[in-house]
């Protein structure tokens, strides 16, 4: 009889415990972390991991044939931003500290007139080639109050892979364009990605 | 004493469930379904949802000042994958079985130059507009074993809301281009998306 009493405590115990487990993981089933910026030791922005797979807001494309060959990027920009962090944007009209927006750089493929766009069976127009180059902006007031709370990261403008860490771009090469321009929309373009203003 | 053998077996079949769910739920912690297909009673597809969360593989733009304001989709294509068979994709070069691609139009943003495109600060190009359209296609070889295993809907070109649901499209509509020309790439253009090609 000791053992049937001495089990069911121990069964008790154990159920208790695992009723504590499931009643977390059912109550958040994919926790996102709410910045995936992660530094090395000495201050630089590690490559962001799996990014391709965050919720993506809108693509944009300057090509050199409309920039008399000096475009700043020539490629596609294809931006993404964490799931929650645009959940959060949606809801607020404010990006959570901790955001992190990726740009991926992709080529024009094919430019066979000399604006770079091709024709395909959908039209004239300019479709994507390979990835070449990744930038990434980190919100985070304190480190980078200087730059309206904005970190600027280039991980590489070629093919890949990229560098796998990067220190914060000077002002004049990132954030004093973005200060110009989007100081209003918390440095970000919100008017070229659609996805940032739909409600899902 | 047979209160505690009572209680005892009890906690145990208890447990021995939970140890069961616990087992499911962490061997696939966010479990995506391998089809969102849902249909209507009809047969109509329903509108997919939540596809903006979805991988997206590649942006495409085609602007009427390139197509003698004539083209088929005047605006930017942001197309989208399920994570779980773009994962699939990836490790077989087969799309499988279920497989929805979305394909969302934007439009593009303050046509300035009769080209289409605009001056920006990141230089002069195409930025994109409203969301203005939705195109799907189901991979299903039973369903739509006349073109290619593919069938293709339209849930309306023109700005939100979409149609609630679709029925398939005529092969004159939209398969039969597919068919021409991404036969050998089941039906999809492959070559326009760098996002199905790297390797995560």
């Amino acid at each position: 009889m000791f053992g049937w009493k001495k089990w069911g405590i121990l069964a008790l115990v154990v159920g208790a415990s695992m009723l504590t487990a499931v009643k977390f993981s059912t109550g958040s089933p994919c926790p996102t972390p709410v910045s995936s910026a992660r530094y090395t030791a000495d201050g630089k922005l590690m490559l962001p991991q799996g990014y391709r797979s965050w919720a993506f807001i809108g693509s944009t494309v300057t090509p050199n044939g409309l920039n008399n060959g000096k475009a700043g990027f020539p490629e596609f920009h294809n931006v993404y931003i964490e799931r929650v962090n645009l959940g959060a944007y949606r809801k607020t009209g404010v990006f959570p500290e901790g955001t992190v927006i990726v740009k991926e750089l992709a080529l024009v493929r094919n430019a066979t007139h000399p604006d770079g766009s091709t024709d395909e069976a959908s039209g004239r127009g300019f479709f994507e080639g390979e990835l070449n180059g990744l930038d990434v902006t980190v919100k985070d007031s304190k480190k980078y109050s200087e730059t309206n709370n904005w970190g600027f990261f280039n991980f590489g403008h070629h093919a890949l892979p990229y560098a796998e860490s990067a220190k914060e771009a000077s002002a004049a090469e990132c954030a004093g364009c973005h200060q110009a321009g989007a100081a209003t929309t918390d440095m970000t373009w919100v008017q070229f990605y659609p996805n940032l203003r739909t409600k899902n």
